[in-house]
């Protein structure tokens, strides 16, 4: 890896500037603020966009219209503009309908959208498949609105149109693939998700200048229609697929949640929750279930992908998930750079952790004439030479490096430098089963 | 069902009353008092009564001579009855030979049975494979006994006849059977087995009531002998057995035992363990011991059906055990009524337990536009979407609905009525593979 | 087996002179004392010599040159002999090459080694395949020598010659073999393993007086290149091995450790702690690992043998480890006698320990017709009718005999006694798959 890549200040300068940029764009799972959201991602490495046309069915569904608006507001019975689109995207509900009409408080009220628990908040609220209108407001606004006629206007358009999504392959020595996927949608919600878009993008930056082992795919798309717009598209390479994470909501300061992949059992749900335990900082690990983001859709039997989730503070366990208060002040550029250096050791652990076959398995080999055990016996042995004895007995293609770890007690980097030196001697060759 | 059958005040009455008629009649293995109490039975259902004639080979034993007895008694060296058959039939060892005999109290001992640490209980004995004859007593009246010449006199039958069972079979919609056994060849025991008999009868009443997916058998038959007899006629039927209970001695107010079938990881063993603890009342778990009841036969190495036990006070594990203090006081309609409903339950959930296929399973069908997901994004879950989600998920034909309420948490019945919807909405298929 | 053969007191005092006959010896991994060793084996029992010529490729490695000395010493400079391997063995370093030689303290010490923490012993040390020289002192002695000349001679020959093991076949009713493997090349190490060779020759002793089901083969050869030669030499054969032992350190009071073959789960797996359990003494069991004694080769992935390992103080853990204090003091004939019956049970359970196929698996067979069960029904089951009832319910060719033992909570000898009741019944049948 070159200089300017390494995980320093810079870097998480870097991301927080990004953040501010990306924060007041009004995004949705389509239309022009995906686009200008990806667009400023491919500053930071080369993104391949792609747009899948309105009406494309995929798998159960079906690509919709595409959604822009310029402008939304309510006046009061007195004309004034008491909720205006332009201060605050998330004041409009997600793919509302265009509409100017005069209508009483009791017509309007249906299509009002607070939190009463939260009275000072905007909640985010979307209308994606089911043709209707909304505003969202803070409850202590709504309780104190007059009876009479408000003027309600959005200018909105839901058209033909296509849904945008990005994407950047780095090639690795092997063809199989790591699948680092974030959701674009979300509009001006900080941590839910523009910090997995900075946080993936700067990872994969980083991951371009390095020799990698695997292939790694980084897809950056509309939460549920993107990814599932995405596997209908891919069907034919998910094969090649490895493993993968769903990386998103990791700019808060809350403690990472790994949650395991459907299978279960696969390398991704034992290099993650090793890279935490290592970090020796508390954390969970949770089973898979079947709601929360896109896991949801790689986990879906028929597709059943080996893909887990990383996240600081997932769906509906913080209190400022999916609302205004889920804004740039939510987020610090320390949790940013503590991400990318979580993500960036799960890489390399991933990486490293290859599973070998003993070229040499009928007893050990002798590895003093090699140069690699000390030639005066008696004594106690050494942490490179104990570890390569494991490598030895355990490398019959079924253990990983991870695996050796484990049953040996033996570091994973101490073993990972016993596998190469035995690798060069020509005593271990990976083996071909990923 | 229809009314008539629901488990109410009036079904528990009618259990204590068949109770009452079936306790003075005289079983054993064979013999008329069996086909009595069978014929007591036909008349809550339409029991077939089969009769399988002495001489025949069943697997490694052989149908014995059939046994039945007009009067047995003995006299005292004053001439008086002092132990008296027409008393009490527990009073005659079980397949006693006839004799008329005097002989010195020295000659009688060797044949009189009773219980010296509860010296106020007739014993129940039998000898049904080596002729012999005794009687039975109190150890207090044994000790009292003068010496000199007594008379013993044992006016039975034992010649070629027929071995007896009743058999009832209830099809369902699939051929796949759940077999309910018990045993009627115990004399005047009350909670052994006359419980049994009675609330599997009317367990079987109201499931001939009811629309039930597996087909229903249930057996009366004598113990081992009668398991083994019914086996060997019916071993080229076995396949069809999905599963079965010998469902005996339910009538205490003991807590309930579950004992595990052979497998021990069969749907029956998961299935009466979660209706057990549902009920949140005390009740055990044993596994699988060769030593019991008539699952004994059906867990042997060459039967090895799926049947577990589910019993109130097994053998040994109550002191009113094989001895006159089983008898009508020792049951209560109450816990006859218990078991009946514990019965029932099982019953529904082993219907309700199926295992699905996920007619779209790549990816999560679009529930929305089929009704069965809210439109307003952005909110909570609700529990019966969230059961969605989690049927589609696992349901790959290895889960069933258990399995799955076992994974997510979620409550069986609100998994099996989002399963319903599912299946109405043609996104689940029954998995064949029961 | 005769009387002669008991563990009794004759025996411990017959190990212990073997013990000091043994101790003075100097073995390495070739030369005249390994064959001067196994010949003082050869007054137990029966030892067939293997001589495998220097140069032989055995696998990865060659057969080394032979080595012998006749004499070695160090003169400090005023000419007085300060080293002697006259005196103790373990002053010369093994495989030291000839060597005439007058040098300052500085070149001298290079090639002295002690234990700075153990200031009072003489280590052990060995240089077998990089061409060198040593001498072994007390750490308290190094720090005291004078600077000047010292005069250093070591009459050794390494020459081309042969490596000696010696092997005790005893065939049994089965062709399958019970490997029971220790080193020979430890010079004047009592517990570290004359201890072993003692031993296990006993044990071979007493097992040739026994009918055994299994064979036995007994090897004694030096350590790592001692079993890699036997598993070159022997590697048609090894199909024939069902299990063994490393059975080595084994005259010290310590408590057994039982280190578990490569697999973990093999039959010796499972005899040896049973049988360190019955003992109602601490013991230890352990995973296997690739370090230690040469279970390393046995468990080396491409040989894999179902090798376990019994030692009473393992390497490196006990003070004592490769020094002069590992000496005849160290060791007691109680530890002795203790250990050899210890070794005795482990193949009794091991020869009794079989697995059975039901003949008759269909339902339970009449026991009582052959006298295998009490005629009177209604009382309680008698231990070896519960035994029979159990081995023929899980006697499918899958559970031995121990399974059984674990599953049912009966005793492991009256589940042997029934199943050897049952044989003669002929409705049990060992079942062919060891």
């Amino acid at each position: 890896m070159t200089a300017n890549t390494q995980n320093k200040p810079a870097t998480a300068d870097a991301m927080q500037a990004l953040m501010a940029e990306l924060f007041p764009i009004c995004r949705s799972i389509t239309g022009d603020g995906v686009r200008r959201s990806l667009s400023l991602l491919a500053d930071v490495i080369p993104l391949q966009i792609h747009e899948v046309p309105s009406g494309t069915a995929v798998f159960d569904w079906t690509v919709p219209n595409e959604w822009n608006v310029n402008e939304a507001w309510v006046k009061d019975p007195t004309g004034q503009k008491i909720i205006d689109f332009g201060e605050h995207n998330l004041h409009l509900m997600s793919y509302s309908e265009p509409l100017r009409e005069t209508m009483p408080l009791d017509a309007l009220k249906p299509h009002l959208y607070s939190l009463p628990e939260q009275p000072d908040l905007i909640p985010y609220r979307t209308s994606y498949y089911a043709r209707d209108w909304g505003f969202c407001l803070p409850h202590k606004q709504l309780e104190l609105l007059p009876d009479g006629d408000y003027d309600v206007f959005i200018d909105s358009t839901l058209e033909p149109g296509g849904l945008s999504y990005g994407e950047y392959l780095i090639p690795g020595e092997i063809e199989k693939e790591v699948l680092v996927f974030s959701h674009v949608c979300h509009p001006s919600l900080a941590n839910d998700n523009l910090s997995g878009l900075v946080v993936n993008s700067f990872l994969a930056q980083r991951l371009a200048d390095a020799d990698n082992y695997y292939t790694y795919r980084f897809v950056f798309a509309p939460g549920a229609i993107g990814s599932i717009t995405w596997l209908a598209m891919n069907e034919d390479m998910l094969h090649r697929v490895h493993c993968g994470l769903v990386s998103v909501l990791l700019g808060g300061d809350n403690r990472f949640t790994y949650k395991k992949s459907r299978a279960g059992n696969a390398e991704i749900d034992t290099v993650v929750p090793f890279v935490l335990e290592e970090n020796q900082q508390p954390h969970d690990v949770i089973d898979f279930e079947p709601y929360g983001y896109d896991e949801r859709q790689f986990g879906s039997p028929g597709i059943a992908l080996n893909v887990g989730r990383l996240t600081r503070a997932p769906n509906n366990e913080f209190p400022e998930y999916h609302s205004s208060a889920d804004n740039l002040a939510f987020v610090s550029k320390e949790s940013l750079a503590e991400s990318l250096a979580a993500l960036w050791r799960i890489s390399q652990v991933l990486d490293a952790n290859r599973t070998y076959n003993n070229l040499n398995p009928k007893c050990e080999p002798q590895l003093g004439r090699r140069g690699l055990y000390g030639s005066v016996g008696g004594e106690h042995i050494k942490s490179q030479e104990h570890a390569m004895l494991w490598l030895l007995n355990q490398s019959d293609g079924q253990n990983s490096i991870l695996d050796i770890a484990k049953t040996s007690g033996l570091p994973f980097d101490t073993l990972a430098e016993a596998a190469g030196r035995l690798v060069d001697a020509e005593l271990l060759a990976t083996a071909d089963n990923v």
